[in-house]
């Protein structure tokens, strides 16, 4: 059994264009290597997070063209070793997740995330069950820009609102989790539905109306997309706030 | 169950120099694409050779900069599915190989071919056992530039002598297969050796002292290194004499 | 008063693909580098035959991606310096010649050929008169795919039939000279027509309209077209049969 | 007559990795593009500057795998063309200013700064003469990290300290201008002292020693050096303080 982390790394970034490099690269906040400190580049916290939780495999998808995020994480983080796979059309999220679905066993475990977010508490992903598609939810100001999920009070998701305006909850998550099984079975439901689904909500909410079964865990404290420059400013005034309370920094 | 194909495209290619490309991307022959003839690449033999043989995953090794392999092959060709890892230092063709070991499942069968190289026949690695190390033999001129074969009557290989004046074989191996598990193994020796083992050839010298087998197939007929310019002509030849008898073509 | 070579090197290469590499990169032949031989890209002949002409600065112009030109040519080739300006868009190869307006001064000398081109014989841009436009003709057997050039008794140009099906000349041109004061001229008419001219040959048709005078000389021998596999062949044929006479190499 | 304006932009930027891309295209602050607030890559500002000084065109000197630099500023910027030259080896500061040399004619004006520096007042290249080599200054809390200018009363330069403790005057340069005819002078004298020197100052002490003359300008305000982390933090203060007081914003 491998935990194996997912990146889905090859959006194009038009929200904070022009940027000379892949949006996944803005530095925001530092690490230190030694006594000298270094820029971090915002998709390291999502990696960190996911050998905080165990991860010992990456997988970055990527688009053609972003080699830099190649260049700038090589072959292994740590103790996780990576490799790439391509989305070569920009056809989204569910597409460039599935591309690591050759490399998945049914027994492994997968953690999912976005790597222009920054969030706390760091150890969020190991909050969530091994058993079954487990949701890091956060509580956000406006969840109409997000997945808002919506769950039962024993925690069950019943539904996922995809960017719908007056969502019925403040939770939107931030991460998943699921056995390499699970993955399997939304990959198949998938391509039933004739790889309609760009987004992971509306995937999620099909998988469940045929009997899935999917829970929310509202551990999440804050959380920041990075997506854009308002955001790139919250992220560092967040890092400001609340620097690490267990520093994770792996030598790359 | 999974056929893995590894490609060990990490080399500098120092003898072929200066190409504005890597070496592995240097057009040999050429491929039909509907009515209209297509430039082909080098490693798109070794590549078409793995999937003839049955490989529904490849894996290239590359290292940072040859990013043009990524951006010609993409995210799959014809069947096979690709995923890259990156060898971040020049550290020979066991350790190209053995980035590729998070991948492999014990179950997993592995092929492994050179992606400079062409030669015939296209079938040759489903003469290859699969329960067993067991490599794909060529009759060549200069064993001594080559990791020579030695093998008893019965096929069994004796002993691998890499690069040696006065070679006792004239086989020479071109590809080899063994199950994930052997690849394992492999690799586990590697690690106790210090990862000293640039060549497979000693590695294997190695593994077979402490009671391992592996087995030597000659069915290889024709092999061209296409690493140098006198090979780049020598295999143009090569593929105006012996056209693909059944060609295959993937559509990338 | 300087000799500037421009290279237009921003086109697709649509008809030569799949490449891994830009066109203009294609090995074609080879060259002497001490004792050993090495692969030589297309490009150089025309960037040798420009230097063999008196050229001390190199414009390449390239569009965006195409950084492997840039690796391989760098900051210089033998005694002429390189620079490098970007065509933006794709749209033409006027637009890509005159990328290079800011850098040429009236009194300069400026000579321009194509970068997937191979011709003899070598020293033909210094046949070509310095005081105004002058055409390299090249006798070929199929000018309805080329500008062919109509001429004068005297020489004098009068009428360039862009890839006109029946021409009235088997003679196309292969390269061009002009001072750097009629390569302003042209641009401004360039300008004056809204940009609309993407070929050579409706420009100078213009030109020479509007009182221009244009010459060809019908100094050339051989001129083959890499931007096919069927010419890249040829080019490979024409170089076995006509090694150059005059070896001019450049270390770059 | 043309304004070049020449950007240094070779460097390594050790001081600040990694970063997954060129120092110089670090955000710092931002732009407005219409309505939307952009990120603002920092020597952008540099540029800026040159063409508010009039520049028309632009030299960038790249190192070999500085691609990204091409891919962000493309063909022009606002009313300013650019070309780019390549220093291949990394031989200094004087070398890759010098790589611009053939482009350069003796009627030229050349603008020299630094493209990982934000400085006020905007209009300071504006304030320098046009007839000598002329340099901007600012005063700086630590002119021993810098080339510290010593001036006499009138304001001709009498010595530059290069990186020296106790250095005798605050006023360090950060960017300076000249004839092109003085530009072609430094660089004869730099190929007569056999390209020895690196630096800027060491070069110009040796001109001052042969009766060249130079004039230091205090017109100088801030200056930020966002080669490290910490001048990072502190350019991103100062931007903040002060907006750009007319603002100069150009498409790209």
């Amino acid at each position: 059994m491998s935990i194996w982390g997912i990146v889905p790394a090859a959006g194009m970034g038009s929200r904070i264009q022009p940027l000379a490099f892949s949006k996944e690269l803005l530095p925001v906040g530092s690490r230190l290597d030694g006594e000298t400190e270094r820029p971090k580049a915002v998709s390291e916290y999502l990696v960190e997070r996911m050998i905080l939780a165990g991860a010992s495999r990456i997988c970055m998808a990527i688009s053609p063209g972003k080699w830099d995020i190649i260049a700038y994480y090589g072959g292994s983080v740590g103790p996780a070793s990576i490799c790439y796979v391509v989305q070569p059309e920009p056809r989204g999220l569910c597409d460039a997740l599935f591309r690591a679905v050759p490399l998945i066993a049914p027994g492994d475990q997968v953690l999912i995330g976005l790597p222009d977010t920054v969030w706390f508490p760091e150890d969020g992903l190991s909050r969530l069950g091994e058993g079954a598609l487990s949701f890091l939810l956060f509580p956000v100001q406006r969840p109409e820009l997000f997945d808002a999920v919506v769950t039962g009070d024993d925690g069950r998701v019943l539904e996922i609102q995809v960017k719908r305006p007056g969502a019925a909850s403040v939770w939107v998550w931030g991460a998943f989790r699921m056995p390499g099984r699970v993955f399997h079975d939304l990959h198949r439901l998938w391509r039933e539905r004739q790889e309609r689904d760009t987004y992971v909500g509306t995937l999620v909410n099909s998988w469940l109306a045929r009997g899935g079964e999917a829970w929310g865990v509202r551990a999440g404290e804050s959380y920041v997309d990075v997506g854009t420059l308002h955001g790139y400013r919250e992220a560092i005034q967040l890092l400001e706030r609340r620097p690490s309370e267990a520093p994770v920094s792996f030598a790359r």
